[in-house]
């Protein structure tokens, strides 16, 4: 089934503890649509880009399947760019430059072959924006995730809310889960969250783990402890990308299928780590994938008889 | 089978974003051999207290079925006392007030019937004092644990490494792995850690769950996620208490077991969090854990078709 993925392509420039980049490709739209091009062939993606960009990216993503119409090339103008430095603990990160350029004005437009998707995938930008999406979508999608970050709750909560009341999933990190419900307790935040109709709730934990809420329940996947942590840049998209990927390859959009795209996810979000940028997400053999999952399985397996 | 358990009984004053108290009873010994009773009747304690403690508390112990034989009680003297207060997010906290009293010149005696346990847990106090009981164990028991601290790496780094040449299973926090190793990456510390020779390694990450290294393999518990952690004091305390306690009412410390260990202490140390002190790890039904370990089960269960 179709997956319309939205979301910043644009160029980063990364410090970590073991090592920098110089200006690569980056942006939440880039890791969304490469990690669910792993489950589905028929994955869009809406983002806009300047005349800087380079063309090799983009045939990547065609190369992988991933459909580009709806990416904007505006002449004359500038990529997006971000700059970061992580701290040792590579859970923290400060911003050093932000240039919005092409993001300033951008004004999405969906091609026809895009205004039925069967998913969609609302990465992190302006709410405003994911709501221009939204509204030229007119038959609501069987599921839309949305993924959002503590910056627009400072600045632009009322049209965050009016966007949270169109979709399925919201997918935060635990500060944001904090911050967004002013409860320190992820359940007592979920239940907050949950409460404004949403189906369902993913708290992403980056190294900890990931929280899937629906209704009283709770399904919890580790992390997988890895040796290196190289760059955790785009590990919450690459989970977007592969949690919406795998629903949108199974049609089923179940509390125990979600649990599945959970995990799918937080294998994406493990190979990104690995390398920086895009570098690993963008060559995973299907054979990695099946021994990742593999190894999700065996850490959290055990056995106990329940009485 | 019996289960020797070595560790601080004393006061503690406890200030947290919920509340206060004044001292009450704490303590790792308190703590480990408290959760332990649940699962085996042969539950032995070694520590020490001034004249100033409640019998009341060593009777709760002895009701449990905890054999307080090697609980020494110093006339004229006071029980160990620590006053901490946690921060906000109750995963760092301040140490106020410490006074050693009877720790200071704690010396360990074993009765007779101490001397051949089946395991052995050493809680966190001076590797010195720990490898007193050590050396009075002439058959080494079938499994010996141990809990150490920063501190200890910091101040008794020498002492602590003879300790741990004699143990089976190491406990420490995360942030205690790396230093010990200096290394981030758990995994990368895991390995350091297991080469001086230890069967099994516990890192415990507090509200983000448990990792169990063993060999090349890692098993991961989740912390159950809670509506209030009301006090973290001594969370880790009746983890080790339920890991060892359940270990010996079973024989058997391959690593499928140890996993079970691992979500029984887990269990354990949700309960303990959600009041003050020793207050709800002193009454905890059959029935209650039953249905906790069964939330464990239901918290990481999902079903992926392996390829």
């Amino acid at each position: 089934m179709s997956l319309l993925c939205v979301g910043s392509v644009a160029f980063d420039a990364i410090e970590t503890p073991f090592g920098h980049t110089e200006r690569i490709v980056g942006g939440a739209g880039s890791y969304i649509s490469l990690a669910a091009s792993y489950f589905t062939q028929e994955v869009q993606l809406v983002s806009v880009v300047g005349d800087d960009f380079p063309t090799t990216f983009i045939e990547l993503l065609n190369s992988k399947g991933v459909d580009t119409q709806g990416l904007q090339v505006i002449q004359g103008q500038k990529s997006f760019f971000w700059k970061g430095r992580y701290h040792n603990d590579l859970n923290t990160r400060d911003t050093l430059v932000t240039e919005l350029n092409v993001l300033a004005d951008f004004d999405p437009r969906l091609p026809a072959s895009y205004q039925r998707p069967d998913f969609l995938m609302l990465g992190n930008l302006a709410p405003a924006v994911q709501m221009k999406v939204i509204r030229q979508i007119p038959v609501r999608p069987r599921l839309v995730a949305l993924d959002t970050m503590n910056f627009w709750m400072d600045t632009a909560m009322e049209e965050l809310n009016e966007v949270i009341a169109k979709v399925d999933v919201l997918m935060i990190n635990d500060e944001e889960a904090r911050q967004f419900t002013r409860q320190h307790s992820l359940v007592k935040a979920a239940r907050t969250i949950l409460a404004q109709g949403l189906r369902y709730l993913v708290i992403k934990k980056g190294e900890h783990g990931a929280l899937l809420f629906h209704g009283n329940e709770v399904f919890f996947a580790p992390a997988l402890p890895l040796e290196d942590v190289f760059d955790p840049t785009g590990a919450g998209d690459s989970f977007a990308g592969g949690f919406m990927g795998y629903l949108a390859s199974t049609r089923d959009i179940g509390f125990n299928n979600l649990k599945r795209a959970v995990i799918y996810g937080s294998a994406m979000a493990s190979f990104c780590v690995e390398r920086f940028g895009t570098e690993r997400l963008a060559h995973i053999a299907r054979q990695e994938l099946d021994l990742r999952i593999r190894a999700f399985v065996e850490l959290v397996s055990f056995d106990i008889a329940l009485v």
